[in-house]
């Protein structure tokens, strides 16, 4: 990759890159929603880097050890009310120069890194086994070692009442913190759940359904390293991130993965020269497309034919050949079943194809 | 692993290890069906080796590449009528001395050796988008290359009628040949589609959907090196595998793999100290649990069910730590949606868990 060629040979000069701070302050995030008609928060052109904070809407879950004043002031100052009909806290928007409907932006995630040490899992009433456990919500507080490397369980609490509005300051005694998952150890995976466009709606746009403007995708592969593209809906994108995550399971079964805040780097590239119809994922040997429903039986249909498309059309394979690839090559997975709408995602390898013009 | 304690300090003697060869013809086959009636096609003791032919009902699609003398002669000698009611041929069963209903046999893949150099795939009639490509079933041809490392298309072909039952021989003239996915290199995957032992029901089950016994779960994961665990359900277990597979993407929406002959070595052994509910898999570095529905959301619900059953019966974890963990750590796949009855796996790193006693 690039999708798209990105011959670089015979290039004039290279300019400096442009480096944009965003931190996350009640000026600068939105909670709850994506909004085409929304200020943009800083503005961007092609290229330029931005370094961002991704705030959790769940630091209320142990406000001890994932608050700080800047995060504090955000749930204070932003009226509930505000935090509407979603629950993520969304930094941005970013306007990207010249973004016009039909473009593509491309996010290179450079790198995602904790701010605190700590995260939260809510087994929660939208969890996929609610029923299961009796309707009793529980979170459990993961510690990340000092090398950040691997996540610990460091206590878990029954959550009295009932969760309804991520954004809360849970005071939870100490008498009621239980040990959790001793010796066990999780990965880290640190990546954005929710990062997404402005959708071309009238009004406010709930962050919870993902869908083709990117949003709650809750793929654990949108990490540092990762490059998205977005389909463009409104002028200047309106690109915005949030729901930050430690490390997540494709499925995302109890309704949360390990919420925690990260600072984010990123570099927005704008693409006028191709256009793909839902968001799409490179890594370094992967391209994933993603497909949503309102179950999952209608998220493998989506997901089968963008990556149908793909191969078709930007891999210049025939329908038929695409058709036989997918099935003896592409690995489709469940991305979540909690979000309202659900996810599934395709992978398939790069390293499958020829280079253009090598067809031996 | 083993899943359960298999203390080997202490033991008294290391007894040679019994290789038995099945070798697949008329008399050692069964053609679509899973039967308890069946007589065995050999009895081997826990422990023992079998050095297995498992051969591709598929063969036909290319004779001059895909089929042997041997194999020629099952396609000849069974009638028709006694392929039913599923399409697998399979090899055994296997009796497992003493084992029964309520035991596990615990299968170790060894070896998984093609036959041939050439395997087929179908975009079959059965297949996830047979709509979306005008109902016209398409034959590709793969050759493995020489080291066994990839496939590559070797031609491809529209089939002509409906592709009723597999198992016919298709003669397709060198003029009707085409070329498909020139350059694309796929990298080999060999498994078994269909394995599994024979359900306590009366009378034959269908080979399509799988199911407790195991069956047609068509997990790409199940090749050499995995080991998989199936709840035993009759005397002897009377375990079979069949429908071999050089490649498949998870999902196999196609309707099929690269379908190829497989020279499978395998052990056996019996395991009385533990039980599963669903076949249960076992790699290097993961465990993997199998559910199945009418659709994926059954599957989905399934897997998640047996997931939870696995970390809280065999890994110790409450309920609670279990669901937190699986909602941060394990993924959950499309196995197949062609099957008539679909699959979901979900995957868990054995390499997050401590030595048990070590909980610190």
């Amino acid at each position: 990759m690039p999708l798209i060629s990105n011959d670089t040979e015979g290039r004039k000069d290279v300019k400096p890159l442009a480096l944009h701070r965003l931190p996350a302050t009640p000026a600068t995030v939105h909670w709850g929603y994506f909004d085409p008609a929304l200020a943009p928060a800083i503005r961007v052109k092609s290229g330029d880097l931005v370094h961002a904070e991704a705030v959790t809407h769940h630091a209320g879950d142990a406000p001890e050890l994932m608050m700080d004043d800047a995060i504090h002031k955000i749930f204070t100052e932003i009226p509930e009310s505000d935090r509407t009909p979603g629950v993520h806290i969304m930094t941005g928007p970013i306007w990207v120069e010249d973004a016009k409907p039909g473009d593509m932006i491309e996010v290179r995630y450079l790198s995602m890194v904790p701010r605190f040490r700590y995260g939260a899992n809510l087994a929660a009433n939208w969890g996929y086994l609610y029923k299961e456990f009796n309707e009793q919500e529980r979170v459990t507080i993961y510690q990340i070692d000092a090398d950040g490397n691997n996540a610990r369980a460091h206590y878990a609490y029954d959550f009295q009442g009932k969760y309804l509005t991520p954004g809360k300051i849970t005071k939870c005694p100490e008498c009621d913190r239980q040990k959790a998952l001793e010796g066990v150890r999780i990965p880290v995976r640190p990546h954005l759940g929710t990062a997404g466009v402005a959708p071309d709606v009238k009004g406010r746009v709930s962050t919870i359904p993902p869908g083709l403007h990117g949003g709650n995708i809750d793929n654990w592969r949108i990490g540092a390293g990762a490059t998205m593209y977005y389909p463009v809906a409104v002028d200047g994108a309106l690109f915005s991130i949030g729901d930050p995550h430690i490390s997540q399971g494709d499925g995302e079964i109890s309704g949360t993965a390990i919420e925690a805040s990260l600072d984010v780097v990123f570099q927005v590239i704008l693409r006028k020269d191709f256009h793909f119809p839902s968001p799409l994922l490179e890594t370094a040997d992967s391209w994933i497309v993603h497909g949503f429903g309102d179950d999952l039986d209608q998220a493998m249909r989506a997901a089968s034919l963008d990556m149908l498309h793909l191969l078709n059309e930007h891999q210049g394979l025939s329908r038929n050949d695409s058709y036989s690839l997918m099935s003896v090559a592409a690995d489709f997975g469940v991305t979540q079943v909690v979000d309202t709408r659900q996810g599934v995602h395709v992978r398939i390898s790069r390293g499958l194809f020829p280079p253009k013009g090598d067809r031996r």
